[in-house]
């Protein structure tokens, strides 16, 4: 038996543990997001330390102005090395009356066919995905007394929440932290049989707004009409945001968009995507984007503009026939290519702005943004990762594009100069930032086997 | 001394015990459209009875679907007879931060004029206003031992929320409830030193529609573009609810709404209307409604579409990528003259049904509604009670429009065939439905006087 497939043993001897322990990291609610939580995301970067600690990595979580982030280093002399990024922090979980359960207290479900889900808040997105690195990490660990490649672990607590914080802190850590490779584990398959790496990701721009009026909440029969309403406001500056075929219509909105190029279009071809299916899983049919364009391309190569949330007056029970003082909403961008968030932040603060009646001011405040980036997939550390995924499932890996946005992919594309390897076993119905978030019980153990692979892997293309 | 005078002198020193009384009111709860509080609004309307039956009246809380209807009685053998409509329940108080002191918990200000207010949820908006009749009512028999005239009081619990209950217990009572005229008292005064009767009140349409599109929330990274989003298919039939200029742009919508004739024009011209003064009470400058139409028509004689709340997403702290599942609005329309609530509801959900895209579908909800009314103001009774005004106020009472609705007006009207003469003693900064609502102690004190001479006049006018 060679080390690596003494690793695999055991880790199929081992994932009762492996459980235990991701169970304990996914009863800790951290939600970035909401101040309330700030203790939780604290004990969750601690909890991390701990564990890290405990498999010889010399791991410390460093204050930030926000959540603290973890830093772990498992170095293995000056062979090759790797940065794997990932992040404690999960999506609040409201509406909290559609999970059927505690979000917080994980546990497993067994499907009709045997199979097992692990059910919590974070499971999938991406407490479930990190512990499959970390858990291989130990595997080499406890079997072998080392890793194949140098290791350091980077874990954020504010993925979920803008990530301001880490930008700087890549830059002030840049020599702790450089490798040969960056990896993370934030993404998914291409379906449950066919593993993925994501070359081509989205960036990001979040942007929210507030309009104001008169200076306090006012009675429609008294006022209607005569006084400027926000609600009617914000509604026409959203709706504009938008034309006829689906376009966004912010000034320069499209500069850096190209078309896809004909290979690029060939090879998404190949894949195979189901829109009817896509689609269907969630109970709708039609693509809703930009005419003429499929839904593959919306998502991956088109840039995008969604209203997350918008709210003014009363949304209570009954009615309250009110005009209210201010309305506001948080709009996101997701972008492609060489768009630039800071000037489609302006040009979405401009079109807030022409919009303005008499009486009418506009606040606005800023949350994340990122480029959107493409990685060399012809680079061998690609081939190798592609390889050793295809080892583990049977199954050549594909390399495709993601609609999301990591932020941190281009942060550390700017900041440590590296290329980033995006493989993940999450499923399109893992429902991350949705009730009932789930994590496929096999995402678990096939990803812990995958990434002890991919160290292999990696070792073997510097030895 | 005659009668009247010893009355008014009575309230005048009995101030203290009626402000009393009105505090144990206003310290009832009585939010009416959240079913949260309906122990307290039957709490409000036995609190009514007791007080109606201290004074003499034949009292009694009559169960409804929904909140008790106060009926009392107060029969003079068979001379001129007099229904007073009032209401006890409140609108909720949120944004709850926003009150300088606990809404429930009535105390009165000093201003720096030496001038005092009476500061609470309801203390204008009824229940201040309601206890200017009653406590002129206790006044008269106090000192007569009966009233001027046969009074039945009517006070209902659903004012704020629609109030689909009193309709029908208008008919089925009608024999017991009719009388010579109607008498209301939930409007406000032309300006602090002018009383004024409202003879015309614009009527009402409420409401609420709910957008589906997905089965769940969804990550908008993931689903971006492609999954039709509900917060942007209603901010589009949202925002084309009025055209550029103002107007509401539902099919049919101005049908039965004529030019102002010049007669009511040239008497509102002489109104000297300062909407200047109107607008920066509010904080505001400029008329929000139809282009090239004054304020006065505008919350007067014009229909209006006010978009009383809205919301759809995540709407918390910081920022989350989400596609909801739902979005919904609360509308509702201000009607003028012959305007049909049924059908301009049936115009809005055509209205929002032809903006539905593929995917997506519309739940609606039926708020409350109302027809415009005009009473006619050659009445003998109306000059009668304007006089009186006149009489207290050292300054005769105006006849004006009133933009608000009060449903129970046409209701009245419909059920009983009675005209309503419409006097109160709120004021526009009185903050109904708004943090801090406020009545004037003044307000409080000479509406008392004014009912009591109100009550001596209409008995003159049959005697």
């Amino acid at each position: 038996m060679d080390r690596l497939d003494a690793v695999l043993a055991h880790i199929d001897a081992n994932l009762e543990p492996a459980l235990e322990r991701l169970f304990a990291l996914l009863r800790i609610r951290s939600i970035s997001t909401d101040p309330a939580y700030a203790a939780e995301c604290r004990a969750c970067a601690e909890w991390h330390v701990a564990d890290l600690a405990g498999i010889g990595f010399a791991a410390t979580a460093h204050a930030t102005p926000g959540h603290p982030i973890v830093v772990g280093h498992a170095r293995q002399g000056s062979g090759p090395s790797a940065l794997f990024y990932g992040h404690y922090d999960v999506q609040p979980v409201d509406p909290l009356e559609l999970w059927d359960h505690d979000p917080f207290e994980p546990k497993i479900e067994t499907r009709a066919d045997g199979t097992g889900v692990i059910r919590a808040r974070g499971a999938s997105d991406d407490k479930g995905q990190v512990q499959t690195f970390v858990e291989a990490c130990r595997a080499w660990k406890a079997v072998t007394g080392s890793l194949p490649i140098s290791v350091t672990v980077l874990l954020e607590g504010e993925e979920e929440s803008g990530g301001v914080n880490l930008p700087p802190f890549l830059k002030a850590h840049a020599a702790e932290l450089k490798a040969d490779i960056g990896l993370i584990c934030d993404t998914g398959m291409w379906d449950t049989a066919t593993p993925a790496i994501v070359t081509m990701l989205r960036g990001l721009c979040g942007e929210e707004v507030t309009i104001h009026a008169a200076d306090r909440d006012l009675h429609s029969g008294l006022f209607g009409a005569a006084a400027a309403n926000p609600n009617r406001v914000l509604a026409r500056i959203l709706a504009d945001l938008h034309d006829a075929d689906g376009r966004v219509t912010l000034a320069g909105f499209y500069d850096g968009v190209p078309e896809l190029s004909n290979a690029l279009r060939t090879q998404w071809d190949t894949l195979g995507f189901d829109a009817g299916a896509f689609l269907g899983a969630i109970g709708l049919s039609e693509p809703a984007g930009e005419r003429g364009r499929s839904a593959l391309e919306m998502i991956w190569s088109r840039p995008t503009c969604e209203i997350n949330g918008m709210g003014g007056g009363y949304q209570g029970e009954g009615f309250k026939t009110v005009i209210p003082a201010v309305a506001s909403a948080k709009v996101s961008f997701r972008l492609v290519f060489d768009q630039d968030p800071h000037r489609v932040r302006a040009a979405f603060r401009d079109h807030v702005r022409a919009r303005l009646p008499a009486d009418c001011r506009a606040e606005f405040k800023e949350h994340g943004s990122g480029r959107a980036i493409a990685f060399p997939v012809e680079d061998p550390a690609f081939a190798r990762a592609r390889e050793a995924l295809g080892a583990e499932w049977g199954k050549a890996a594909v390399f495709i594009g993601g609609g999301g946005s990591i932020p941190v992919t281009s942060d550390i594309k700017t900041a440590l100069g590296m290329d980033v390897i995006l493989a993940g076993f999450a499923h399109d119905d893992d429902r991350f930032h949705s009730p009932n978030e789930k994590y496929d019980l096999v995402s678990f153990h096939k990803g812990m086997r995958s990434w002890a692979r991919i160290l292999a892997a990696l070792a073997e293309g510097r030895a």
